[in-house]
């Protein structure tokens, strides 16, 4: 069920395998940042498909080339198996664009 | 010259003439609230383009149909003309979409 | 069953309800033509984000502020009830831009 | 000036250092193939971005991960600057993108 909340020890792994992302105030946060505009935002598009077709959808800031993020699901009240796999989405898809 | 830093009496017409913008910590802020992540998505790829052809870009932040910007053009050290005409085709663009 | 194709009754009443389309060639077809690049290419964006939730996708083609659309299901080998409602998204996104 | 038509030996200097693209019909073409639609948008997102700011834009379709496009500047009656400009940021954009 991929909206219930998930266990600490499931985050602690979480946290271990995706060293990037952190989990403050109940929300994994990530902060990425691109060479510039373009890229910054050929990544929010992506991602935007991509949660989308999830049906979960982040909070994400832009200026320029940073993109930060916070997952979490709120109607389970905290973090479900759906933020770890949009992380490792976002993941994926951000190795794709050249880094700030 | 559009960097050059407006006077006070600019920010105010402007803020007269679009009263869905505010002036908070030197900056331009509106919050849009749209019926959902396609229109609000849809409205952010638009404004990109006007963005990035401007070459000046927003800060701004996404959670759904909620899209947060705040204007300032930091090599001028506060708001120029912009700022403004940014303000203006984001207001253009998003009567479009569907309002949340 | 989306996925199956549909009767030659179905695709006349969704002819005679979204008189824009035509049926050419096994496809629904239909041309819309946008002010700018800045509203193709907006409204492009929306019809991305629910394509690939419905994991239905246009053949489309674009110049600047004209997108033409294909429509037809391949594994079913003809158009489905997928087909149609992507159509329908269309429509309903194409109305909020200014047209050309 | 950009919107000048360049010469024969341009071009061919140009499809020498490109050989992924081909000059037909009077324009510059190139097929692009990515791994899925994520992948397919996500290079078009950036590629609108870098059209819109140099006021140049392309011909293109999409199927899924394809991405075919082809480059010409009308109002020049022929290939220009622009159109090799383009081609190239094309280029670079695609190679961040998973190929199909």
């Amino acid at each position: 069920m991929p909206r219930q909340p998930v266990g600490v020890e499931s985050v602690e792994r979480f946290l271990v395998e995706s060293p990037e992302w952190k989990f403050v105030g109940g929300k994994l946060c990530r902060e990425f940042r691109f060479a510039d505009f373009v890229s910054a935002f050929g990544f929010m598009s992506s991602v935007a498909l991509v949660a989308e077709s999830m049906n979960h959808h982040p909070e994400w800031s832009n200026v320029y080339g940073r993109v930060r993020v916070e997952l979490v699901t709120h109607d389970a009240g905290g973090l479900t198996e759906l933020d770890f796999e949009l992380a490792r989405r976002m993941d994926d898809l951000a190795v794709r664009q050249p880094a700030g």
